[in-house]
């Protein structure tokens, strides 16, 4: 479904960079949910480029509730929200139209759209679409932490720096990281990292980085077996995120190493309840939720765009050629990203048991 | 969709490790593909136990055609391949119903199916089901490579040892790799892994590994943006194989260690053609095909049964407990694992075209 | 999804007429649904073929389970019902391999499948893969019925003779129509309808005719605004059943001669609930169910295989033909349809309703 | 899928009668369509009250692209269209709050959404949000009569009063409809039904009628068997319709009263292509087009919304109530429905196409 995501909750998403406006629709959100625009704001504010880490385009995000809230809560309708574009200089980029920024989506969206597509800023696949999942994903965050279930995202790496892991009072750290601006545990790694980042910008260049979501409160038993277990949702919602190129659950790619007694979960009793002594599967056993955090990590490349020149092609010659610098532009999008992936999270997970415990599940209750 | 995958060509699974049968229907074949019992059976043989290196469970596989098969082609009308289930020892299971395996999925089938589910030998999340998979993925793998599109998946790590990397022949290694029971690039490697996965299996333990899949011959433009980008619809295939805990596309979390001076691919002409001089992007920008070879690897946990003593909990008494050992396993499953990659990744692919080019593109050609 | 319906419950059909067998795979189905496979025998007899009035194919229907039910409850995962084809005379049909039976899907078939279709007996288009509905959707008539939603269709109209209609002992009307191999309300009209069935065969020609099928219990609720309106969802599964050519809820097409105050439904208190004083609407108001019966009527065409002969062309030739006869086939099916229609109406209810309350709701209750 | 319908060609609506604004989301169009805004804006003056047989609300109905279109074309990415509303006198309807209107979706709403629904107007449920579908549904007919389909829908039936039939020249009668706003293919009646409208109107009441519709030029072999039959895609699309409550395609419920010999539909040759002597399967045979005009008709009901008083009950107190009246309405929708059922026509064809001809069938050409 392209640009619809989702079963019992769908996001769809439209807009392009330079175009009228972005936004999302957010369908089958329980009726009830109190919406609150300056949560909204605070998420996008998340999100937007600031400072000398980022893009110089100014984005204020304003943001048009167009439906689906009558007196302050959801009704149950699509909810629709409509974020115009400003600040576009889309002349930029009409003297590059044909130079291929390496390793983004010009030359496949050229080949794909046969010359059609709204190339300005790179159109309906920039970054900057990810505002409206920000926008949706709020109300969607606000309706999960209402049922006990937080969603908290930090940079575990960043231009090679590495941030600390989380400890055994997630919940804490979750309300921690919503607050900051740079997100990550150890706060002393963040002026390293943006140190790093600063220095990468100067020469022309970007860097990447690895994000790790963390998720406490998870109802047991939710996800499919086979085609849409929780990991098969996850890993379609993240990899809808431009410039995340991987995924890992648990110890992830560590599990390589390891042998089966270590990896194992040993499954112990505490406070009469099941849990697992250590969380190597990630929170997520045949694909399915069994009570421990929800633990998972994506890569981030280093941002395509750069200041210096590059070598391309030019399309509409075939030939080769010399790209030297295109548009504004960010030397790190990882800490941008993070709130993108917190979104994506809980409308995977909002819907996930919406489809085991029904639309009302939200506001009724597990 | 639980167990149905897909949009224009779909899978449906069914079937538990000791029911009567396990299958696949495959939904939206072109007709007049040619359906060859041989090659079905032969792809059947690579993901089958052998050796001192599998479960002693003796699986013959014999392949009933139920529908959409006739004198020998696709008739485009559901395929449903059969696979009865023999050597089936129930017994060995019932004395450990309520001792949830470590990082299986006894605990939360339990807690989703409320004590319903066939537990037997794992049931649904057996990796039993995955021959389904493979029965129905083999008929796939031969479409496209009838459309010059090739797929091959090596044993990229096992134990903690490593093979070696695709080269630039990468047809001819998918060649070669497709005969080999145990599947490396390097056969000198294969001995040491077998050396390996032989002494886990002394020791009651298991290990795990990383799969290395390459797809080559696949057109430009194919894939959409957002939410059916080609890794999400891969991954989405990948993590519904038992025991794939993690994916990364081209460089993948290297990313998170280079500069965008480093990692992007810059274009080149070559032969005419827009080509890319490195492929870290892993054959995808944006989300869609840009004709270099698609490269992605999965990381496959141990094997969470052992033969060892592990703790765990009796759930029917909600007290700690331990588990002795339970039925006839695999000490690894990464070489079996990578028929069943090789085939879900056949399956996601003809899909992507199909709904870029029409349900008969695979006989039609593009 | 072709060969798929629903979404929290869904259904895949498999199958030709004379091909190894026909099947369906349920997926979505609480678990602890208890399986009856005497029940799924009995309601199967109502579609099979019997008597003068019918083809005299032999269809015996051994049901066998492959898979989801354990213990004989429902597991929760894919319940697969295979039924093996027998009594096939595939020679019948290879003479007028290339004489489109007119009114039959032959043309369209070939033109789709390009030939490759498998055409005896009407191939994966027969009315014989509706017994894997009528398998299938017996257990969730069966798992309805538990919950207090009783499901009955009767033959309206046959061969030009009207049955009386539903009065307000629905339910008593219901049970006693599950037991009657020719289902109507009077039953002095069934021979009327018997005896008009036998003259037109021996004129070497068929009949059609109209179900009206009724549900009372449906909780109100449930269905979706615009898109997945019951009439929507209800209307998308009868057209899947072979030789619908249309239907109609509440008053239908009467309504076009009506005022607004003669087919509005006034809402009135009764026994402390709201009810509708009269129920034009079908029990349906902006595609959500209101509480009252829910009343929807189909119209079957006359079987277009006919003994006597027909006006075709020969595909093959392309040529105006005669075709004289083809295979043995029913004068009229309208009596066989009605569990077919019971059946698809409770697979669609039973999703809608598990859309709303979540994929335990038949075991656990609303 | 609620608020989306489609696959390849998906339409996402959201919106209610008083809120900010209604729109639409067309996801899969062909890059390189030209959009015309005149074009939309003739179709939806065609959807929109006009004179004294409609409401006496003004819609300006302003378009807003906000995505999707690039240079005058469609880029192939998400084309959003949001219409404000304007003209909404909400006071009118809160003093009725809980005074459901018989027939409507007030009760059924106000059960689904525990009170939370936008009540104003019939909120999500209101006839308003037609206007999404048709200026969706106007760029995909341009782009269908590009292609040499043509859809046209006329009012068969109207307050008793009956229309002629489509002869054999259906794209001329198409070309003429498309500029009547009361469209009858004989123009003598439209003053009838005019003056029976109008006589319902100043008796308080309302009237409903049949609309038909022809497709001509659809290609042969589009469909699914099964469940995506061209009946069942056709109608779940038109039930989404408020106000439809029946379809029948070809003789439809006529058939019930034909024997087999006279309903069915000899193929004959003509000019060296295969066609049928009568159309009573309305261009469908076996859920798949024939090549034959595709021909349906659907029944709206009279506009519940009445000037007259009418019984009801108070939602909030549980009790009977009279409702006097509420809100501007319209007499009869029929006329203005037409153009809603040409444009969910197309949605739904083009869309069927794509599934079997690729995403970019429309440009390129079948």
């Amino acid at each position: 479904m392209k640009n619809t995501f989702g079963n019992s909750l769908s996001v769809t998403l439209w807009g392009e960079s330079h175009g009228e406006s972005i936004g999302a629709v957010l369908d089958g959100l329980a009726p009830g949910i109190k919406v609150d625009l300056d949560y909204i704001a605070e998420k996008l504010t998340l999100r937007r480029p600031s400072g000398s880490i980022s893009t110089a385009r100014q984005e204020t995000d304003p943001i048009n509730i167009e439906s689906g809230v009558f007196n302050g809560y959801t009704t149950g309708t699509p909810l629709t929200i409509r974020i115009p574009n400003g600040d576009t200089r889309s002349k930029d980029y009409s003297a590059t139209r044909f130079l291929a920024r390496p390793s983004h989506a010009d030359y496949t969206a050229h080949e794909k759209y046969h010359g059609f597509e709204d190339f300005r800023g790179g159109g309906h696949f920039s970054g900057r679409i990810t505002a409206g999942i920000v926008a949706a994903g709020a109300i969607v965050i606000s309706a999960l932490e209402q049922n006990g279930i937080y969603i908290g995202t930090h940079v575990k790496k960043c231009a090679g720096i590495s941030d600390g892991d989380f400890t055994d009072n997630i919940k804490e750290e979750i309300a921690l990281l919503s607050k900051k601006p740079f997100a990550v545990l150890s706060d002393s790694v963040a002026e390293k990292m943006e140190t790093a980042i600063i220095e990468a910008k100067e020469n022309g260049d970007s860097v990447g980085g690895i994000l790790e979501t963390a998720v406490v409160g998870m109802p047991i038993g939710v996800g499919e077996p086979w085609f849409d277990s929780l990991e098969s949702s996850l890993s379609h919602a993240m990899f809808s995120i431009p410039a995340i190129k991987g995924i890992e659950f648990g110890a992830g790619f560590g599990l390589a190493d390891m042998r089966g007694s270590e990896s194992n979960d040993p499954f112990r009793m505490k406070d009469g309840k099941i849990t697992t002594a250590t969380n190597n599967s990630g929170g997520i056993n045949g694909g399915i939720s069994n009570g421990m955090p929800i633990i998972f990590r994506t890569v981030i490349r280093p941002t395509p765009t750069l200041s210096r020149a590059q070598e391309t092609v030019d399309m509409s010659k075939m030939e080769n050629a010399v790209l030297e610098s295109r548009g504004r532009h960010d030397p790190c999008i990882v800490h941008r990203a993070r709130i993108v992936q917190d979104c994506m999270t809980a409308i995977t997970l909002y819907d996930a048991i919406a489809t085991r415990y029904g639309t009302d599940w939200a506001v009724k209750g597990l």
